[in-house]
Formats: C-alpha cells, sequence, structure tokens
C-alpha cells in the first residue's frame, strides 16, 4: 500500500500539526484558532493521544507506565486505540456539525513515531490507518526542526520528561525522517514549515499556508 | 486467512480455558493448576484482558469506561494491545522458563466477542493475531453453555456487571457462535466441554483432557 493509491478520505476542515518537541505546535495551533475563531468558524482542537476522556486515560498510560517496558506492538495498538475512539468521539461530530477541527498530532505521528522511530511495519500501520481510522486531514502542517535544536528548545521546561521524551537522539533522528517521508509521499496535504525559524515567523507562515488552502477549496 | 493454513506457532505448556460468563472458567483453572502443581510442575496461572500491570490497567479502561461509549474499534485494539504486552512480559518468559502458563481467556474470545459479538471482520482480527500475537496455546478448553443458563449463574453473583456484562443476550447468543466457530476450525486444539454439567463433573473432564494432552505430548 503507497499513499499514492490508498483510498482514505480527506476532509478540508480537518487540519493536524506534526513534529517534534519543541517544534512549536502549541503556538501554531492556537494561532491557526484565533485566526478561524476571527472570521466566526465554529472550531474544535483537539490532541493526540487523547482528545475525549477514555484517549486521555490511554494516554496517561502511554506516557506514564509506572516503570513497566510497554513493547512497541502495544504502543501501536493503544495509540490506534485512543485514535479509533478520537475520530469517533470528537473528529467526525464536530465535523459533521460544520466545525473546523485542528489536533496536535494525528496519524502521522504513528507513521514516525512506531514506525520510523520503532521500527514497525508501515504497512501494518497502514493497514490499521485503514482499518480503525479511515479519515485524513485536508492539510497537515508538519514543523520541522533539527534534534539538538528540540532538545535545547524542551530543555528547560521539562523538569518531569514522560516516556517518549526520554528517547535518544538516534529514536528522534528516525522520527524526524519518518516525518519527511509522510511529507514526500504526500506533498499536496502535508507542508512542512521550518521550525527553526523564530516563533511568530512559523506561526505566520501557518497562518498563511491555512488561509491559501481555504482561498483555493483546498489544494488540488 | 483461515485456521486451517496459518502458520502461527502453538505452545504445548500453554493452555487457555474459554467460554461465556458463568461457564466456571475460574474452577477449571483451580483444578488444572492443582492438577500440574501436584505433579511438581511450574504453573503460572493469568488471565486476559490482564496479566501485567500495564494489561490489568487496560482491563480497568475496557470494562468500568466512566460512561464513555467504547467504539467496537477501540474496543478490539484495546484487548489486543493488552494481549501484545501480556504475551510478551508474563507468558513467554514464563514459558521460556519451562513453565506451564494456564491463562483464562486468550486470542479466541477476540474472535468470539470482537468478531462474532461487535461483528468485527475476522480477517482483521487474524491480522492482529499473526502481528502481534504470534502464539497459540497448544490446548485450548471451551466451557460452552447456554446464554440462559449463564445468565443464571451470574444473578446472584455480579452485583455490579461490568461493560460487557451488561449486553443483551443476542450478543452473547454470537459470542457463544463464535466460540464454538474456533472451535470447529481447529479442532485438535480447542476441546468442547459441556458446562451445563456439574462443576466437579466440568472440571474433572477438564483435568482428564489436559491429562491425556499431556500423556501425549500434545494432540497430533
Amino acid at each position: 500500500m503507497t499513499d499514492a493509491v490508498d483510498d482514505i478520505a480527506t476532509h478540508p476542515r480537518f487540519v493536524s500539526l506534526e513534529g517534534g518537541e519543541g517544534a512549536g505546535k502549541t503556538t501554531v495551533l492556537n494561532a491557526l484558532r484565533d485566526a478561524l475563531l476571527r472570521e466566526g468558524r465554529d472550531v474544535v482542537s483537539t490532541r493526540e493521544p487523547g482528545g475525549t476522556p477514555l484517549a486521555e486515560r490511554i494516554r496517561e498510560l502511554l506516557l506514564n507506565p509506572d516503570g513497566e517496558r510497554i513493547a512497541a506492538e502495544t504502543e501501536l495498538l493503544l495509540m490506534f486505540a485512543s485514535r479509533a475512539q478520537h475520530v469517533r468521539e470528537t473528529v467526525l461530530p464536530a465535523l459533521a456539525r460544520g466545525a473546523w477541527v485542528i489536533s496536535d498530532r494525528f496519524t502521522d505521528s504513528s507513521y514516525a513515531y512506531q514506525g520510523g522511530g520503532r521500527g514497525l511495519d508501515l504497512a501494518f500501520i497502514a493497514e490499521l490507518e485503514r482499518r480503525v481510522v479511515g479519515i485524513r486531514p485536508g492539510l497537515t502542517l508538519l514543523l520541522d526542526l533539527g534534534v539538538s535544536q528540540g532538545r535545547e528548545r524542551t530543555l528547560g521546561r521539562d523538569l518531569y520528561p514522560d516516556r517518549i521524551e526520554r528517547e535518544r537522539d538516534d529514536f528522534f533522528e528516525r522520527v524526524r525522517a519518518g516525518f519527511l517521508a509522510r511529507a514526500r509521499a504526500e506533498p499536496a496535504r502535508v507542508r512542512v514549515i521550518d521550525a527553526s525559524q523564530p516563533a511568530s515567523v512559523v506561526a505566520g507562515d501557518a497562518v498563511a499556508i491555512l488561509r491559501m488552502f481555504i482561498d483555493r477549496g483546498g489544494f488540488a
């Protein structure tokens, strides 16, 4: 299965933000939300893993497993269990009532972290996406940042890094490569923003890309 | 994919108990464990969903989701996330050190409950089994009982029935049919015991079948 030939539907009012730690996803999410709200649009901002009460409880298991080693396969299935719930209970109902949905991470993160980072088979991840997710954002903004720069930015902020934040640099290099492979495979959907720029520039670029996306009625 | 042609390995010291509520799995599990212990064998008795601290936390999400509706796909992936962890952290290490493992439920329950009961695609369940489980018990004892009889037996005991126990009879009829289909597909591995008999008879039959299994060095 390749991205070019699969049959997963995209939705034009569904936007996801992707990228590693320290790339500035939260700042961009707030900027996009504010831009849409100023136009009087209904906006739901959400996140993964999480986005429903049950999915947030799954997030807690993933990030703070109380010392038990989590197998890569367990991590993958917990991510997709959380996503299956998030899609059905939050994303699809919001889209159905006409709202915009902006999600801090979505399925691309599983390709990058569990596929690139953990080395799990991308074909299996694609099968899970097709079987239990069945929808992609119309626009994904990938905030790309070098691993050492991301580390520097989160150094002061993460006094208590979670299980995934404690991974080593080679893991995050594979995650970054996984994200960039997603962008190369679907250039119309996944736009890469250089996140080494100042946060205000990154946020401005993101809003500009969203504006273009809306004006064109979605990318061709 | 059919059971007859798939390539999932069975292990002769791995025994699972399957069946609906009220079928007497706990009594049988104790009888099998005691029979093995009396022979000086190392026995690990475990259960699903659960069997590791993390998997038990997943079990809690599955059975007591605090009122949020759980999508069938979420349920399926949580079950297999718990199983992926259980296999790697409990079942395989116990088998590797030479112990017997007796599990109250294993993958057949997903075919019966999420496949039969919820109507999810059995081919997807088989794919999950192949991708994240990769092992089957050498012997599975299916304690088969009519739905109404199972209800009668659990009536006094379950003051606070969990989310799955609160399902209706037609759900449990489909679960029972799902289990029986597993037995028909793999008659050498899955032995059906009539659980409408008195508990002591059911337990005695189970021990006799296990004894025959051991004496023959596993069923052909």
